[in-house]
């Protein structure tokens, strides 16, 4: 299996991203190769300097970088030597010899799902591609889809969101008959606005779906769906709140008991880094960008190198789990919910 | 000053809300007056069992209610004896005698604010009216404007929302000068939907605003702004998450500890619980329903009497701060930087 990374994205890049390849070794089979894509002369200073040559490390120079603030079409066009781009590049199945099973990158989110998107295209039958984000939470994984790759759907690409996330689910995470959702601002019919309403009828439709209604956002917590479907605005925003409040809540909580009694605070410690552990995105180092011809997985900007190894097992994971052929068969099989409309431009 | 409240509405009604008027009674001048406004017969009965007769408790009758999970406009338009339409007419400046200062209901959020709408009327020039939420964030109070009143509003609902929400920030909150800020995916230009893209274009061209810019869910509990505004679908979803990620978060952690360390545990809890006394919805009460002509009170559907009676305490305060004499004043002031464009139907 050969595994395609841009080691110039993300902000602790390239060290981090390198770093966390070379910590992934031991995850590798004697037949897999992580393509280290990036400046060459960087790479290689940094794999010296920590003592590592290893024959199923390879380099790719790419002389550019896409940066986290740039317009993402606009520099996916204009900066074709970049790392992002030429790791897409790599991760169609035109690729031929340097073709890999699956590109990761921890760079400018909307640059990835753009440079994907234009070099891996899309699998047969897909409108839009989603990113699908498994977010650990207390009840247990839940599959937020899309997390952000598309802000403003069509009635057509959240239903195909639903569709590719529950075989997602399903093959990727082995939860049988995945209860599906559409994220909403109350569980009522009535409620919301013409995109979900218009969703939830063809999900209602389609045959063969767990489909389990309107969620709201204190439900989302309480474990009532395993895929919960939403435009890219909503699904980041609930991702980077849950992030925030996580934060910023630890944060307070920390000092209120530290304020109340030292020795409280301390015995807490170990009992709080455990319990965080277990919850945390660097668990699952990435996000697949589901309906693009391959395998982009997109890992948070603020990856480190445990980040990145943990990514790149769930990499290897998903190439074995055959998500896309499953896709395939599920859009084809249920074609006839959707209705006859053109594709957008 | 009188104060309307829909006894009937929410979730502990109308038991919980008639305790909450009878817990504020200490919060009322002698010239202030409740008027509980429900079942006549359930309200007296109730004031009976508690042996409570007060002068300040008026009540009128309305035999009808709209629960929670009617569709708001429908049930606005045909329960026109319902205790909320009641008492939203009473919120109105032309209910003459009977007339309110403020109103306050715990019941169907969308048919609150449209009843309100419909029998109170818009403040001259405003579009939409806007729910202002003010979260009690680690980081200090923030506004949240719309919370669920518009879940698809044009740029320049959004754009009066950040306007009304300034001025309740600084007249309310006693907050100068307060940070705007729109809520993004991200913060850079480029980014977003054209809605924030365009509401933030006439942020940048109003003269006399704070406007920093977007915000992220990230940044959003860092404190980076003191007034977000958003569509009402993201809006009430932050809302929602935040709520129900504090709650799973709360359990799994105690959880965590107690298997870890009963002692520890219970050594936690009085910290807990003063901690989170600080940071409860339930302190607040409830949030206006900014750009009526009046003053409508829009409480957490799960209110509790403590909820309810600070609702009426925070109601008292609106009263006297004058927020809609100064909204109309601003957006008065503003109105060159709106584009001509007509009302929505």
């Amino acid at each position: 299996m050969r595994i395609g990374i841009d080691v110039m994205g993300g902000d602790h890049a390239p060290d981090a991203i390198i770093r966390g390849c070379v910590d992934a070794l031991d995850l590798l089979a004697d037949d897999d190769t992580l393509v280290l894509v990036g400046n060459r002369d960087d790479i290689e200073e940094l794999l010296g300097d920590a003592g590592v040559s290893d024959a199923r490390l390879e380099v790719v120079h790419a002389p550019d970088v896409i940066d986290m603030h740039e317009t993402p079409v606009e520099a996916v066009r204009t900066k074709t030597d970049s790392s992002m781009v030429v790791m897409s590049r790599m991760g169609s199945v035109k690729a031929g010899d340097a073709q890999c099973d699956a590109v990761l990158s921890a760079g400018n989110t909307g640059a990835c799902v753009s440079a994907a998107t234009m070099n891996m295209k899309r699998l047969r039958g897909v409108h839009r591609p989603g990113i699908a984000v498994t977010m650990p939470l207390f009840s247990g994984p839940v599959v937020l889809c899309d997390a952000g790759a598309n802000p403003q759907p069509r009635p057509q690409h959240l239903w195909q969101y639903a569709l590719m996330a529950e075989v997602f689910a399903n093959r990727a995470l082995g939860i049988e008959e995945p209860r599906v959702a559409v994220m909403n601002i109350g569980s009522e019919e009535a409620k919301g606005t013409g995109l979900v309403k218009a969703t939830s009828d063809m999900l209602r439709r389609t045959p063969g779906i767990n489909y389990v209604g309107y969620i709201e956002g204190r439900e989302f917590f309480e474990g009532a769906a395993d895929v919960v479907v939403t435009d890219g605005f909503t699904g980041n925003t609930v991702l980077k709140v849950s992030e925030g409040f996580a934060r910023s809540f630890f944060k307070a909580m920390a000092e209120a008991v530290f304020e109340h009694d030292a020795e409280l605070g301390l015995a807490l410690q170990p009992v709080m880094q455990s319990f965080f552990s277990k919850k945390d995105y660097h668990e699952l180092g990435g996000a697949p960008l589901l309906g693009v011809n391959g395998l982009c997985m997109i890992a948070h900007g603020s990856s480190e190198a445990r980040t990145i190894r943990s990514a790149i097992r769930t990499c290897k994971e998903l190439v074995i789990a055959h998500v896309n052929d499953a896709i395939i068969d599920r859009l084809a099989e249920t074609r006839h919910v959707e209705q006859p409309e053109r594709e957008p431009a």
